[in-house]
């Protein structure tokens, strides 16, 4: 029997990331291979059957594999230079929770597996929850089987090298049958759960979110002999855009839009870009308001691009509405959590993709600072310990 | 004998980058030393006799290497996404040259080489002209070999992996004694060749420039559960600061700053970055008005990082005094050239590095739309003719 630190600690050098600090565990990258086999050692050691579905979730079963089973998991793979706890922690704190209940002598009522989800942080194909929205249908396959990473590799091609038949990829509604209802544990990700109060807490709903990206075409030069008056810089206009972006943002109560990527083409130091290419996330309880918003920060773009001779796109890459986690669900888990509050969050996770399907909820850990996605990320190893017994508690009372 | 037209066209399809358009040719990649190896090879079929000195400069020599002899060349290395003529175009015409006065029966009366600097354009590890900075000791060896690419290479590394010392690196006297004149012949960069008027110019100075690199640091967290009020996000300032280098820049007479390159730190989407790195390119005719013009740009950039609740560094990485090139030398070619204009260029070359150190001059060719540093920098082929027979001229007149 290995407690959730334990197994946290068996993991804590792979992916580290030298420049950027933390970890980057982009999915089908080594650092996530090795996870991803390091879990299902792992869960063979605990006698759980292991199986890879057409979409690369993992299953673990403890029991056979049955339709209307209990599934707890998250994910493994990590924002480039994220924290040790966003994904791993709910998927450590479920193989403690199995150890937990098989010395608590449980003999399950129903089955119970063990989930890892691929590509949720979208680091590397840009859509989040990829893994759980080709299992349920919530992307069309063709769009996702086009998606490229940085390099300009397909999912599809990617995919393929990883053992999975594209052909196969997409809507897998037996597997979906097995899901009776899912539960993720995870990092909280804001300041939600204060230093003296419990460790855990239920979730109630997630954000509406969505990722745009955003071009902006100029004219490419060379920056020492055109004249500032003869440009048509993209990075100026970008500049202003970023600006409008939090502008826009801070006047919207609830809201939440970042650009936290962007790439200038060519990208040389005395070269005028040609294009810049940003990435715009934004968030709000009402999905209106969300689409408003966007509406709002392209009309602005399109007058700072004409103003700087430049032009501009905005594409939506991903978008996902506000979820309400199933009330019964969540109304059964606080009563196994006594003292838990309830909390909202910002954050994305595969149970949000889940829970236009089938029953999901959310359990949340404690994150003292709030940071997330980022090295500073932090789980206290007593909270830790205190996720899985609450995990365990809850998938007892739940079987 | 081949033309220059002939000579370009035949690595028209070296180092294409199918990304960014043009070419991404840099230093010690795979492209830049196809080229290298295509030089030495024009150069053994005129049979000259080539070598590759201690700092990566190759010299083919019409004659036997001796002091005081006349130099003229180039480079091949390109910025990322780069025209298919800055520097290219100066080796192919020198090569060309050659065979014009091969053919029109010219005994040289002294030694003729023909040079290929490399990492002129600085895009591989940040330093422009490091081969002729390093060959005149106008950049210090150590700070040299220190220099990183990308992916965190030094240059010491890199060049060993190249062939060359690392202990014998720097500054050359004895290639220096043999450059009796320097005459570069490259691509106009501006428009100071109008359509109508002569295809050839001759170089009177190189407007001061330097690279400064700024990094601003604030607190990575998670796009969607930070508010937008709990934020110290270094993407904001970085974006102000942009829109404040090119207003700093639009005030001053001559001046032209740019930011071509930047790089948010991790660079998610969904993540509140914690560093923006970002290089600064400014140039101006007046060495004080460009410290003075940084100076502004890092005042400002210093009060919009405090305001963000962010911190900033500004790092000077090279910077070129202003330099005008020899009088009596230009004054000979420009009696060799004539109808020839004499222009002024924004843009650096070794050429200017060496005129520090030994008479040196340049030849323009034309460039119709001023666009260079991109896929549309464009030399019409009977201008480019008409170069390789002025350099011919020039040659022929100096030696």
């Amino acid at each position: 029997m290995e407690s959730v630190n334990q197994l946290l600690a068996s993991i804590q050098d792979v992916g580290r990331d030298a420049v950027r600090g933390g970890y980057s565990r982009a999915v089908y990258t080594t650092p996530e291979h090795d996870l991803r086999q390091w879990f299902i050692e792992q869960a063979a050691q605990r006698g759980l059957e292991v199986e890879t579905d057409r979409n690369g979730i993992i299953w673990a079963w403890w029991g056979k594999p049955q339709k209307g089973a209990l599934v707890t998991g998250s994910h493994l793979d990590s924002v480039p230079g994220g924290g040790a706890f966003d994904g791993p922690l709910g998927v450590a704190s479920a193989l403690a929770a199995v150890d937990i209940l098989k010395a608590r002598g449980v003999q399950p009522a129903r089955s119970l597996a063990v989930t890892v989800f691929p590509e949720e942080e979208g680091s590397r194909f840009g859509v989040a929850c990829l893994g759980s929205r080709l299992l349920t249908g919530a992307i069309d396959v063709h769009k996702a089987l086009n998606l490229r990473d940085i390099n300009g590799d397909s999912f599809a091609d990617v995919a393929s090298a990883n053992g999975l038949d594209p052909r196969y990829i997409g809507p897998d509604p037996e597997a979906m049958a097995r899901i009776g209802e899912f539960v993720e544990l995870h990092v909280e990700q804001g300041k939600g759960l204060g230093q003296d109060g419990p460790a855990v807490a239920v979730g109630s709903s997630i954000l509406g979110h969505g990722r745009w990206k955003i071009s902006i075409s100029g004219q490419g030069n060379h920056a020492g002999t055109t004249l500032m008056t003869d440009r048509a810089d993209p990075m100026v206009a970008a500049a202003q855009i970023i600006v409008a972006v939090r502008d826009t943002a801070a006047t919207q109560p609830d809201a939440r839009a970042t650009v936290g990527r962007l790439t200038p083409v060519p990208g040389g130091t005395n070269v005028i870009a040609s294009r810049v290419d940003l990435w715009l996330d934004a968030r709000h309880p009402d999905d209106a308001v969300t689409a408003h918003l966007i509406e709002r920060i392209y009309g602005t773009a399109q007058d700072i691009a004409a103003a700087e001779g430049c032009s501009v796109t905005l594409t939506e890459e991903s978008y996902s509405d506000t979820v309400h986690f199933d009330t019964d669900l969540s109304r059964r888990i606080t009563g196994l959590l006594p003292g838990a509050p309830v909390l909202a969050t910002g954050a994305g996770h595969d149970a949000g993709v889940l829970a236009g399907y089938v029953p999901s909820a959310m359990v949340f850990v404690r994150n003292p600072s709030g940071i997330s996605h980022s090295p500073e990320e932090y789980v206290a190893d007593e909270d830790a310990s205190a996720g899985a017994i609450a995990l365990a508690d809850v998938v007892e009372g739940l079987l």
